[in-house]
This record gives C-alpha cells, structure tokens and sequence, in this order.
C-alpha cells in the first residue's frame, strides 16, 4: 500500500484540541504514516509525539504549511488528494479504485467549514456515509477499508514501543518493554 | 439484532462538548437506538435532537440516571453490558459471540476514566484495537461491525428525515425532503 498521509484543514487550538488530539490517534492506530495540520499548535504536537515515543510509531506530525502548498506539492509529486465529507461519494463507490491506485494518499479531514476549493481540487471526495457525525469516525473508516482490517485485527506493527497493552478480560494490564 | 443503546459515562458539560456530540452522532448514523448520559448538559440534548429531527431517526437521549442505576436496570431486564476500553479483549476474538447473542446490548464508552467497578461488571470488556485513540473510534467500528458494515453501505434507514444529502462528486447538494 502507498503511503496514505492525513491533511487536518483548519485546526482551532482551543476549541478543536481534542477532536484533532483524537483525529491524530485514530490516524496513527489505524496505519496512516503522519499527518499534517495546516495551522500550529505545540501542545497539541507534544502530546501526540508523546503517544508514539510511548506506543511506537513510525508516525509523523508536521505543522504550520498552508493547505494550498501541502496540496500542491503532493499533487507535483503524484499523490492524490482524498477530502472525507458526508456530501462526496459513499465509500463503497470509490474504495476499490482507490484501492487500486500505486498513488501515495492525501486524505483531507476538516474541523471547521472546507473551503469549496477543496471540493473541487480533490481526486475523490468520499462520504463515510451520508449522514451527519464524525471526522474522526470517517477517518477510522476510511483507514479501516482502505487497511482491510489491519488495526482491528491487529495486524499493524508499531515499533519501539515502550509500552504494550496486554489484552484482557477484566482490568488493565500494560507491559514496559526494553528496547 | 437485538436494541444497541450506548451509555457515555462521565460526560463533562464544557470539556467533552464536542467530543460527546461526535459519540452521540456516530452512534445514530452507525445504527444504534439511542444513548444514555449519567450527567445533564441540556444544550447537548437539544444539539442532537435537532440533528434527528432534520436528518431522522428514531434515536433518543436520556439523561441524568447513574451510570450505576442504569447498568443494574439494563441487567435487571436481561441485557448484556459491554464496555469498550484499550485494555479489554480484541473485537475479533468476542464479536462472533456478541452478535449471535440476542440479548439487548448495552455498550459503554468513557470519557473521563472509568471506575474499575465498570471493568468488572461488564459481560464484555472489548478493545478495538490496544492502541490508544479515541472513543469515537472505537464506537464506531464496532457498531460497524455488530450491524456488519450496514451503515457504510447506506442501508440503515432514517424516518422522517427533513434533509437528506445527494451524494456528489463535487460540491454540497442537499434535497428538502416533503413528509
């Protein structure tokens, strides 16, 4: 599979904070390689890179480029751009195709309202069903079809982990590992 | 399949606003019947049902009973609980026995952390992958899963909607629907 990295347009530092903290978790567990916001915020960053430096990665978070130039750029060096909206095409429509592609990923995930631009320089604008919710739960979708499954079935390596969670029935159960 | 109800524990009126709004939201696209808040946030409330009354339904919210009173209830009335948390069981190896199971399900996803009781009372501590992400995540692959993928293909159906999105290529197009 290509490289699949995800574009947050238009981060609010406080009032965004969590669902863009979710967003960047969901993006690292479900396989995607990092993810790039189009605005800065430090807290934000050193809380996500915290994640990896404990669970593992790879995962990257890069900050502060211009939704405009991060797209061009891709698209000068052959990747295609992705936009999750709940007004695009039902996924089931497109993921084989895209599936298919050898083209290393963009996928645009919104907070507040996407410029129309985005809608009309995009490959493929996908909705993870027609209805009002979630971008991160579209992301998670869309990472989860595109990933057949890996992540729930458990099947991603992270590496370097510091910690492991030990699955059980009742409790919690962590494991330090040594590197 | 039996009435899926999801339980947000430990909801917090100002920091878990948004987060709680995309839980509730994915739960009533991804087909559950409604959802049950141990704490009041009225503004919440109003907030989904208005997205029900415009995108459809049915899908309720109740709120205010302890998250104690409601799972003692929901047994008492021969359903089975189950919390969905990074420490529990992967999805794999339970959803088979979860799905043929047709008692009502109560599925309980945190906020802030969760009182170990909920671990040990749980018919089923499940982990949707035991990598950190974010709840909404986690909801909504495994109703994805439960209803078998029935929201991403379009088939869950939503009464008296007054607004339903034309899937586009491009661009936003919404159709008043006449009831």
């Amino acid at each position: 599979m290509p490289k699949v990295v995800i574009l947050r347009y238009g981060h609010r530092t406080i009032r965004d904070k969590r669902v863009s903290t979710h967003t960047a978790l969901v993006a690292r567990a479900f396989g995607a390689d990092g993810l790039y916001f189009d605005t800065i915020d430090k807290e934000l960053k050193t809380n996500i890179e915290r994640v990896v430096e404990r669970f593992g990665g790879p995962f990257f978070v890069k900050m502060g480029d211009s939704w405009n130039d991060m797209i061009e750029r891709w698209r000068s060096e052959g990747g295609e751009i992705i936009h999750l909206t709940m007004y695009g095409l039902p996924l089931p429509e497109v993921i084989e195709e895209i599936k298919q592609s050898s083209k290393k990923k963009l996928v645009v995930v919104g907070s507040e309202k996407v410029p129309g631009k985005i809608y009309q320089i995009s490959d493929y604008n996908v909705a993870v069903t027609n209805q009002p919710h979630s971008e991160i739960a579209a992301l998670c979708i869309f990472l989860d079809r595109i990933f057949d499954g890996r992540a729930v079935e458990g099947s991603i390596q992270f590496k370097g982990a510091k910690l492991k969670i030990i699955p059980s029935a009742r409790g919690k159960h962590v494991k330090e590992c040594s590197i």
